[in-house]
């Protein structure tokens, strides 16, 4: 019997994580974690279904969930098996949707939605093939690949012949690098040491613990004002020595001329990399401060919405670094043709992560770039944060500094029920005492 | 006793317009107009109210209703005075909410709905003033209009100083340029005779009585393949004779290397502008195809999401007519900037109109624009579309082939409540007849 995805169950999971310190940035600075997800539920006999999550920070999850059921009816009702066959028709089909594609295109909330649902196939996917997703990727051709991909609006910089050359040309090492992956692991780098909310105190001891956990390369929130960055920064350097890597968050807190201005005040510190100096839109921009910043790298992706953008941000060199997010592009697919315009450009993707599930997600994406397309090491790094792991089924891994590859079918985005339930917004058991304080707040 | 915003009313309101060929282009085949609409009702004594809508074209209306519901206690419950004496202030706390923010930051449905809240507070400060918007920007002093302005990320090339300038350079002509508009109104040109479902029977009888109505400048849509857009061009051309406007548009249809190909062949019909030749995050890819086709003007600006993309475009070079849009941009203030910032570069300011209640709109920021920041006609043209005037309050009025100034306090964006009541989905009138025809269909 064919299998065929029923239904579309949604839900608005917060978890409230601006409570503490952890997560706050220079302009994100009461984040509550948040998930608008998806469940695709199969008429599979033994309860097959599809997840796919994607991150928000609180307010506006349930804009999100609305999205998403706005884009389900292009899977509802479909044959999992024509889905998979044809994963790039589905992306397209989802993108052109010739009324909601007018809220995007291919941006914002409609493109979050895109990413929940589209993940949620892949993740389907992966588990009918009995594979992580990193794994299942891996193996597809590069015919099957570079037939995942949307080129349209890319193809000036990256025709679909040329992808698939590509990829060919690192058929050869695909073995060995997959070997390489399972005895040592990818490398990390922590965000977790150094965010805004923290005491001065707090980071080096937290930059400290960090190494002992064995990570080189550690990442410290800035854009506050400039006294309280280059102090704090400074106290990071000590901690870590002048071996370790130390780059720099400023999270769009910037102008282009206050960006270069407060990078060169920062360049004492010797940061491998700054970080969102300006707004995520600014190609131009992100181009005149990394010419007047280097040899300090510049890095944006996580607020980049889609393929589009990174084509010009690598196609003008604007960027040093790409740190593409799972679930702001619109899914794996549109994460395909983002590490091959890097590949082709010979930038490194260091994909964003934290928040919740990201970590989960990236993974994957960093594995599968290292076998089969980025196919290096040299200056990839995967960044880890250490928060909200638990609530998954099949968590991340990360030891000795390193993410190690995950063997569970899928995507690795399923929460547990039990927190599905506990943090869904505004009805489960988290959110009710929450708001029972408010309210004794205001009595 | 002081005004205050006691709720804001929201309401999903669609009209079946893809039950005829108006309205279709290369893209977008079957919308609906509609608008994700807002009603601030204050406890003023007259029932003073501010209305607001965000233009989409069907499905997913319902999710910037939601975006709308979830921005809208940054003005419920606000002093109305002090909303209008700090509108600067406003918009920044709209676009900088913690948590909404990510969603965007400030593009798709999150900024479509910061526009329908701050046009909506707009019109509440033109009805209290009993100016129609257009008159109340031109009585504001450049001081205030600067104020209301957000330079964050676009004083690379606009400063405050730079735009208080320029502003204060117009001033001399100002109560001249007002009486020719009230005297002559305002050029307008016209997209109702070339929309792509239209048959090429059609389409010349449709040109030849535009031009009776009084327009110079007509807009065919292309994108569909070559031949038909060329045959079509043909036709309209030869309809209108060699002296008027011919302009295309094709919707985003073409990628970069396509859209020079595609544009040299329809060379020979002289298009005045081609609009949208690609994605509308494709600065550079604009920048390539304005180089490949001049003299002919590259136009876009109905997708262009937010003053950071207008400002690169101009930076850049990469077009020649700005279309910048009431409410893909987030409202009046964000209007004003990219106003100024075109008016800085010498590119006019044309802006995008047409769908429903996007007239009414604009005819406001050209009137204004021409008053005190372009300040002059030179290439200066309002879309004009003829849909769904009749459900406005104060419906635009275009003769001669021309706008005339609206005379009505406001925005000029109120629906009648009667069409509120028939158009909103899925519980109107409208729709109910809809849904039973489609019962019909299935049985």
């Amino acid at each position: 019997m064919a299998i065929k995805i029923v239904r579309a169950v949604t839900y608005d999971v917060r978890f409230p994580t601006s409570r503490s310190g952890a997560g706050s940035d220079a302009v994100n600075s009461d984040p509550d974690y948040s998930a608008a997800y998806v469940a695709l539920e199969t008429n599979h006999v033994d309860g097959l279904s599809g997840h796919g999550l994607t991150f928000t920070i609180g307010r506006g999850t349930e804009v999100c969930v609305a999205a998403i059921e706005a884009l389900s009816h292009h899977v509802v009702g479909a044959d999992v098996d024509e889905l998979v066959a044809d994963l790039g028709g589905l992306w397209r089909r989802l993108v052109a949707d010739t009324q909601l594609r007018w809220l995007g295109p291919e941006k914002g909330v409609i493109h979050l939605a895109t990413a929940a649902i589209v993940n949620a196939v892949w993740d389907l996917y992966a588990k009918l093939d009995r594979k992580p997703l990193w794994k299942l990727l891996a193996d597809l051709s590069p015919e099957q690949l570079v037939a995942c991909v949307d080129f349209r609006y890319i193809e000036d910089a990256l025709t679909a012949g040329e992808a698939l050359e590509l990829l060919q040309r690192n058929q050869a090492g695909r073995a060995e690098r997959e070997a390489t992956l399972l005895r040592s692991g990818f490398p990390a780098y922590t965000t977790s040491a150094g965010w805004i909310g923290y005491g001065e105190e707090t980071l080096a001891e937290r930059a400290r613990a960090a190494l002992d956990d064995g990570f080189i390369h550690l990442k410290l929130k800035v854009g506050a004002d400039l006294d309280s960055d280059l102090r704090r920064a400074r106290i990071v350097r000590e901690a870590i020595g002048p071996d370790n890597r130390l780059s720099l968050d400023a999270n769009q807190a910037w102008g282009v001329d206050q960006a270069i201005a407060s990078i060169h005040a920062l360049a004492e510190v010797e940061p491998w990399w700054i970080e969102e100096p300006t707004n995520p839109d600014d190609i131009a921009g992100h181009l005149r401060i990394r010419e007047a910043v280097a040899p300090i790298r510049v890095a944006t992706g996580e607020h980049v919405q889609n393929r589009v953008m990174f084509k010009q941000f690598l196609q003008l060199g604007a960027i040093d670094v790409c740190q593409l997010d799972a679930c702001r592009l619109g899914g794996v697919n549109e994460v395909l043709a983002v590490l091959l315009l890097a590949a082709k450009f010979g930038v490194p993707v260091c994909p964003h992560a934290g928040g919740v599930g990201l970590c989960e997600y990236v993974q994957h994406i960093s594995m599968f770039d290292y076998i089969a397309v980025g196919a290096s090491l040299d200056n990839r790094e995967c960044e880890f944060v250490d928060h909200l792991h638990d609530h998954f089924v099949d968590p991340i891994r990360v030891f000795n500094g390193r993410y190690w590859p995950p063997t569970a079918a899928g995507y690795g985005i399923e929460i547990k029920p039990e927190s599905l339930s506990e943090f869904t917004f505004p009805g489960g058991a988290a959110w009710s005492t929450e708001s029972d304080t408010r309210e004794e707040v205001r009595a």
